[in-house]
């Protein structure tokens, strides 16, 4: 009889994983954390966005682009918020698609919260010890389509 | 003995089937599927808004309804984006109420993205093919009440 | 054998039941039931805020705060919707920690819905009679930090 260590999620589990997954996710970036968010990625990941000339590959890569927007956001005195919402998950098996959208909430210190981007985030997703790594993201800015 | 080919779910499976049918319904709209968005409603499915003279009644008409506003849109250069949140559910057998916030976000192309409404969605739906209809929605626009 | 009236939630409908909980606490307050929202609260519970100069404690505190505000508002004619989301749980046995995102989106009659405010919120959360009260929130305004 065969083991499954990390057996099938039905789709409510699934769900429910993913939606936690992408809090604590966006909880490490809108905390300045940029390697550990990198660290939610896979080694290889791959993240790509139509605001990009080009995608950022592998965790290092990743880390290092995010720590840049970390640190010059901080020496604005700009918070962040990553909202995902309206989330769709289709379970291949192998790997998770998940579809959302996402909203950048910006609020300089004393100042007046405001939306700066409204996107579409689009996430190849794979079990990794129980949880779950974004092999491949593609974000889209609604502004530059 | 009988058997039950849908089941009836725990809240949380109806909670996170209702998030997932939002999610795809909300994604065929703002993608300009007003069509395929329109059949998530039942045939004689109820379209309401505080924002609307009357009410839309059947597929057909909240098709063409949908229909107009999306390719005005489109001619205009606007991506919308629908979120629903704050969900509340609640089982009544044949049927089920839900109750969320929906706000219209709207990017024009090169331009700032920025909330368009702040609205509460009250929905009646039901099942259909182990998945979910619209019966009947209705939306109250914050500044017109 | 001793039976459990209420059994641990698993992580899934944990989530779920957080989720609801606060689409229906929110729901209360933002349609102006500003002592059913401190029912929400435990009887001894706390409510603490980096905008406020210090903590409101006991259901009799918090619902008189928040029937000041909410007459306040309904005076000036803005309907507040508050959007919780971004939700990450963790369930210690006796008590759960939640920490999640929580916009302000405020509509005046006959204007336009804005964001009001960005902030942090972080409860912990009790289990009571199948349900859940918030027994410690500290809500930090992002504009404030």
């Amino acid at each position: 009889m065969t083991v499954t260590e990390y057996p099938v999620a039905t789709t409510t589990d699934l769900y429910q994983q993913v939606q936690q997954f992408y809090a604590r996710q966006m909880h490490l970036l809108d905390s300045g954390k940029a390697e550990l968010w990198a660290d939610t990625f896979t080694r290889d990941g791959v993240f790509a966005a139509n605001a990009h000339p080009q995608p950022a590959v592998g965790r290092a890569v990743i880390a290092a682009s995010a720590r840049k927007a970390t640190d010059e956001y901080a020496a604005k005195g700009v918070q962040r918020r990553h909202w995902l919402g309206m989330l769709s998950v289709e379970d291949h098996g192998d790997r998770v698609s998940a579809r959302c959208y996402a909203l950048v909430v910006e609020t300089p210190r004393g100042g007046q919260a405001a939306i700066r981007a409204s996107t579409l985030c689009e996430d190849v997703l794979v079990r990794h010890e129980g949880g779950w790594l974004v092999r491949d993201r593609h974000v889209t800015r609604d502004d530059l389509v």
